[in-house]
């Protein structure tokens, strides 16, 4: 009685990360900024002091309400997942039943789809203009004609580095009956956050992450914030403890940083910067064979010719960068790594 | 354009964890152990050098490994997860396919059902004898009649605090054609374990957890056991950074204390006993009120009258056990909580 993996399952591969040591990581949009040591002392302190014996706040109310201090929301519209991947996979299990269709953009981030297959919704993919910008337009028809239940997508978009203004995210929102799910996971590199809103629309659910712009990838933690109905709900499917205890401390800890939080951002896009200034001067000389995108978030998207030998080049000079078909998705590091990344792909692009 | 939440969401509440403060807390099975100062030192430090601004390993190599050599099986079976919980949701999600049927017992861990139920499943449940015990023919039966794909139960169980002989066990997953996935949280406290074999089965996984007998509820970190080809197929169906680097780090560190994890584990099998013993004694005193099951776990069951008055009126004492219908389940706890309990509860017995 052999048993058999089912067909949704039977060709999957684990995620396979770049393996191999690397001194420049540029290709997971981490932060380059590690935790001051008065920071690193807190988190100890807060280590010391925890009951492991004894099971998280299933509602992590203090890291909540941390939260929404930081943001100026309001507590009760604010639900944390270990990390963002949690909340979009548990979004997608509860939101959609058998047969719904989910709407997703393409290019973006892969994971979306792949927690739709998961969960058996039918998938609609809208393809983003040949420049990689959406017309909203379309999606808005493409969710009417195919009765979409949930509509899910980054602004800033992860890959693209392209941001959608949030006029045209409203637009989009009040002219579709489907929940639209918002990952603003680059948003604090950028101004265009409905965060202060979320509570006007009946199907809006805002993704946020403190693994990019607040350092703390480490730590797995994303937060989901909406109206107190979907709020309600997406608590309701969580598993009860999904946020262990030092998360929810560190997390707390984190948050109430204010002024840290503030000038690491602002390093962060000086660096990003930087890093497209200097990808820009190059492209000028190699219009044929390279195009840079505007950026809104961490890192700096390309399309270049010989992406994957480029990518293969990098890498055996010690930089990974993220390669991905036709493109390079470049993270902001410091301002060394930023030079020697540069230094060493001029010097590939005039080999 | 209002929203709706589909019908699978619409009625559901979040979780309620008992509120207030209860000197006493014998309710969620937590071991009452606190981790001795050398650990938490040893844990301090880890949190001091962990690059929390990067990813964790995806793969979560270094904890599986040690949880490999904790047990004697091979770390190439090992999934690690943020929780038990989390992967019996992701089990489900990924093993079942639309339309496909589960089979749960009753009465077992509530969350199975609940999980199952968020992926749309057939759910058929195989009611226990009137004495709680598993008759596992009438599984095998119900399996086959079903064309069941996933059995999921606990040994020992919980709340029943029953074990199966592992003869029982084998001759189910021998029997039928599903994947059984065996969650033994509590088998630390019991011999029974089909850990060592399952590498023997096409259709065997066996879920652990650091939070009972290894008195860390508190970092989330549950693993599952199986073939190369089940592990794959979880692995690449789990959210990629799931456990994060503090709980890898810490996971491992109390994987490498065989002396105090096994002594701990005496420690709370010893105050179990007394707590059963004593439960007994009160038992012998009121059989036509209240029945107290074996046990097999790190705590008592008791089929008992007026189950929620008794659960109140301890409650008024500040000890929180938990109610269930006709039960209470009671976690031992320090022999100064246990005699604390006893004393309380035999004072509400002949009240």
């Amino acid at each position: 009685m052999a048993y058999q993996l089912n067909e949704k399952i039977r060709d999957l591969r684990p995620y396979d990360p770049i393996t191999g040591t690397y001194p420049i990581r540029l290709d997971a949009n981490e932060s380059f900024l590690p935790i001051p040591n008065r920071i690193a002392l807190k988190i100890m302190e807060s280590a010391a002091f925890t009951a492991y014996n004894r099971y998280p706040d299933p509602l992590a109310s203090e890291l909540c309400k941390s939260f929404a201090e930081f943001y100026h929301v309001n507590a009760a519209h604010v639900t944390a997942g270990n990390g963002s991947d949690e909340l979009i996979s548990v979004i997608c299990n509860a939101f959609l039943m058998k047969g719904d269709t989910i709407l997703t953009v393409s290019p973006d981030f892969s994971m979306y789809r792949f927690y739709a297959s998961i969960v058996e919704a039918k998938s609609i993919v809208y393809a983003k203009n040949p420049d990689l910008t959406i017309d909203v337009d379309k999606m808005i028809e493409l969710a009417r004609a195919n009765d979409v239940k949930l509509i899910l997508f980054s602004n800033p978009c992860n890959p693209t580095s392209l941001g959608l203004q949030k006029e045209e995210v409203r637009r989009l929102i009040t002219s579709v009956k489907a929940l639209v799910v918002l990952d603003e996971a680059y948003m604090d590199f950028w101004d265009q956050s409905l965060l202060d809103e979320v509570e006007q629309y009946d199907n809006l659910m805002i993704l946020r992450t403190c693994s990019k712009a607040f350092g703390m990838a480490g730590i797995r933690l994303g937060f989901a914030v909406a109206n107190p109905t979907l709020t309600n709900a997406l608590k309701a499917v969580k598993s009860p403890y999904n946020v262990n205890s030092l998360t929810q401390k560190i997390g707390s800890l984190i948050l109430s940083e204010q002024e840290l939080i503030h000038s690491g951002i602002e390093e962060i896009v000086f660096s990003r910067s930087m890093l497209y200034s200097e990808m820009m001067r190059i492209e000028a000389k190699n219009r044929e064979r390279m195009h840079v995108y505007p950026t809104a978030a961490n890192f700096v998207f390309i399309q270049i010719a010989q992406a994957e030998e480029i990518f293969l080049a990098l890498l055996k000079s010690g930089i990974a960068v993220r390669f991905m078909g036709d493109f390079l998705r470049v993270t902001a590091g410091t301002m060394e790594e930023n030079k020697e990344f540069i230094k060493v792909f001029e010097t590939i692009m005039q080999g």
